[in-house]
């Protein structure tokens, strides 16, 4: 299998250098292929502008959709940008590894995002009819590969418990699984989070390394988080609200995973 | 009142832009004092790094939150932090306005939360106790100031709606509101948020300006989002996790806001 790990971490001797160094070979000597953006490391380029395309359209205001639709198609995007897609072509498996800064990822990491997942790459994708509203959601360029966060925080785990006070941890982390993972097609493994990194020790490194080792060992047996599929039937087109009959008395962010 | 703007829209002639001047020149005509910071035009570093302390700790491996504890102490923050921190000082109200790209601010704003919100500024403040888990969430630097977003997304009021399929507003806007915004003692007035941006023509602008103003008339009386504070007795100290007797039955962010 080909594994994609997406770093974020300004410090390579930090406890997330440390896993993505462990999570590397742990890969490798079960006979996966692995590449890291290491996007530190890479000094990647985390602001989108016009200068992501290197065939800029000139006269017209920028367009950040437009922009990035173009330059996919004509194969005019910065290289950067096309690099890290054919590494996204090339994976069966991608992993966003990052620490939780300010209830999300670190800017360096969403710039990634925001350049990648150009537009008709990661959305624009499909068609749309009174049955089907793009290839998104369950659908799209990334269908048929497997995501997965490893993420670590400084809080505790109560604080991020289902009544923690930052909320819980799978709301936190929805925009992130739902919006920017499944919305292209990848099927969302349950994230693996570390609390309380800097409480971690040599002896606590053992224990949460090992508890990532078995996360990678079964990444390919590892039930996804089943999210509704937009374009099977539980929404409405074009609303896209969820069918009355479904999750009639719920609220929040839960309503989108169907439950047994 | 004095009013901080923190705009991250990278094209001048867009809706954005154009929100952005209208609410510049509406709260100057109503005799307000008004600061913008244009991320975009002012070249904003995304990327929290070592660099922002101008005096490195050498030796020591790369910490995020040691080095800006130690550079806000000491007065060795890079000058362009130093700078955001006095506007949010000087300001009564800080309104953030942004497009919502991939259910997120775009990483320019990121990247001015996670290097504008120091240690010892906007986090890892006031004592921990029995009672007092440090003055966060309803408490903290910025106490008696108000805030708001002014969001543009590309998608429909549907799809963001309490059963929309990107799930509704409030919850993808919650890691901002309350945990940005609220965290450092901000009073978190409701998001206005403008969709579907892209079919909005002149008719339309007018449309959403005046409604922008309206909001911007009423910034000092609109009623803030009762989010419950985290040292006044709703919460287990120090698990933080709801008491259970308060919204017993309740799943979701909704939880940790006071409904009558």
């Amino acid at each position: 299998m080909n594994v994609l790990i997406v770093y974020a971490h300004p410090e390579p001797q930090s406890l997330n250098g440390s896993l993505k160094d462990f999570a590397v070979q742990r890969l490798q000597h079960a006979g996966h292929a692995v590449q890291v953006s290491d996007l530190y490391a890479m000094k990647w380029k985390a602001v989108l502008d016009a200068g992501d395309n290197t065939a800029s359209l000139s006269g017209a205001r920028f367009d950040a959709s437009h922009n990035s639709k173009h330059a996919f198609a004509a194969g005019t995007q910065s290289e950067d940008i096309a690099r890290e897609q054919d590494k996204l072509r090339w994976a069966d498996t991608v992993i966003l590894q990052f620490p939780l800064w300010w209830f999300s990822m670190p800017a360096i990491l969403k710039g990634w995002i925001d350049r990648v997942y150009a537009c008709g790459f990661a959305y624009g994708v499909g068609e749309h009819s009174d049955t089907h509203w793009g290839d998104r959601y369950g659908e799209g360029s990334m269908a048929g590969k497997r995501a997965m966060l490893v993420v670590t925080t400084g809080g505790w785990e109560s604080h991020y418990a289902p009544r923690g006070i930052n909320g819980a941890i799978d709301d936190i982390l929805f925009p992130i699984q739902h919006g920017v993972l499944f919305y292209p097609g990848f099927d969302v493994l349950p994230a693996h989070v570390i609390h309380r990194t800097s409480k971690i020790d040599g002896a606590g490194f053992e224990r949460v390394s090992e508890a990532l080792g078995e996360r990678l060992d079964n990444l390919m047996t590892t039930a996804p988080i089943p999210f509704r599929k937009q374009n099977a039937g539980d929404y409405s087109i074009p609303a896209l609200t969820l069918r009355p009959e479904l999750a009639p008395d719920e609220a929040g962010f839960g309503i989108h995973v169907v439950r047994d």
